[in-house]
């Protein structure tokens, strides 16, 4: 199994609808449909992202979900560690102290501070932390906007505007913008 | 689940006590209870170890395992790659492709190319594979050499040398050096 599942990959397609939704919630369920992913799935994941602060929920029948901050200060960093958890690269199970030779207890200088080989993973796990952390939604969403043509944003605002219409008749939404 | 099992932990544990035995080799076996881990886990780990040509195999009573290249030119990278295969950070499932307003089938432009998301997990996933690539089997064991005491090795020499004599009585084997 990869090491960042597939909510990981939900989650940040549905802030890039998020993201041209502007001050128009969506729900859960209009970004699992509008998507073709599992709608319970989806619900699981926008709680994490609440609490993490990167979305905030409106409750009611116009309710959904919107960006909590600027897509600028939203990091592909955040979000992972939102929906994942800090989930270790590696996770020591401190081996260096059960050698043989030592008998019942491991002497000090063999269990003090980090284990090389921890230290080493912490360096990799640092690494890839660093550059997720240099990638924003806002990045994210300029570069989908440049390749998407102009047809695709319009009938996605009429795909959400007769979702979010239907919910209260004579509501427009606003121009959502980009997805994935 | 940390993204680098135990098997990892394990491998490169045995791997630093290959460095010190030099031209003798040790069985998984010898290995595993020198470090007061799983014998059957070992045994599962070396045949990885050898087809990755990391180290060789000696059949027969004095059998076990060697380095088979020089620990500088054994990285965390490829000692990783061995053990677990080429595990993938992110495991891209394509949804960009299922958007409602697409129909039956999305267009070229929306699945050509590398998704945008992707793109950024495979960046995370090369800057962590990249740190792991510039730490060998001996500046690690070096780094070890230089924290434990004289009389560990000559404890740990003491050990191996009963169990490897105990299997051919008369044969000594060569001093021990660094475990992790």
């Amino acid at each position: 199994m990869a090491h960042l599942t597939v909510s990981v990959e939900y989650g940040i397609h549905c802030l890039l609808w998020l993201v041209g939704s502007g001050d128009t919630p969506l729900s859960s369920r209009d970004l699992a449909e509008l998507q073709g992913i599992s709608v319970s799935f989806v619900a699981k994941i926008f709680p994490k992202l609440e609490k993490a602060g990167i979305v905030s929920a409106c409750e009611g029948v116009r309710g959904g979900y919107r960006l909590a901050r600027p897509p600028e200060e939203i990091s592909f960093l955040q979000i992972v560690d939102a929906i994942e958890g800090k989930k270790p690269l590696f996770d020591c199970q401190e081996i260096r102290s059960r050698c043989a030779v030592f008998g019942e207890t491991a002497p000090d200088w063999a269990t003090s501070g980090v284990c090389g080989i921890h230290k080493i993973m912490l360096k990799a796990e640092n690494a890839m932390r660093e550059e997720l952390s240099t990638h924003s939604l806002a990045s994210l969403s300029a570069s989908f906007s440049r390749k998407a043509p102009e047809s695709f944003f319009i009938e996605v605002h009429e795909w959400t505007t007769e979702r979010t219409g239907s919910r209260k008749p004579g509501r427009r939404a606003k121009t959502p913008e980009p997805p994935a």
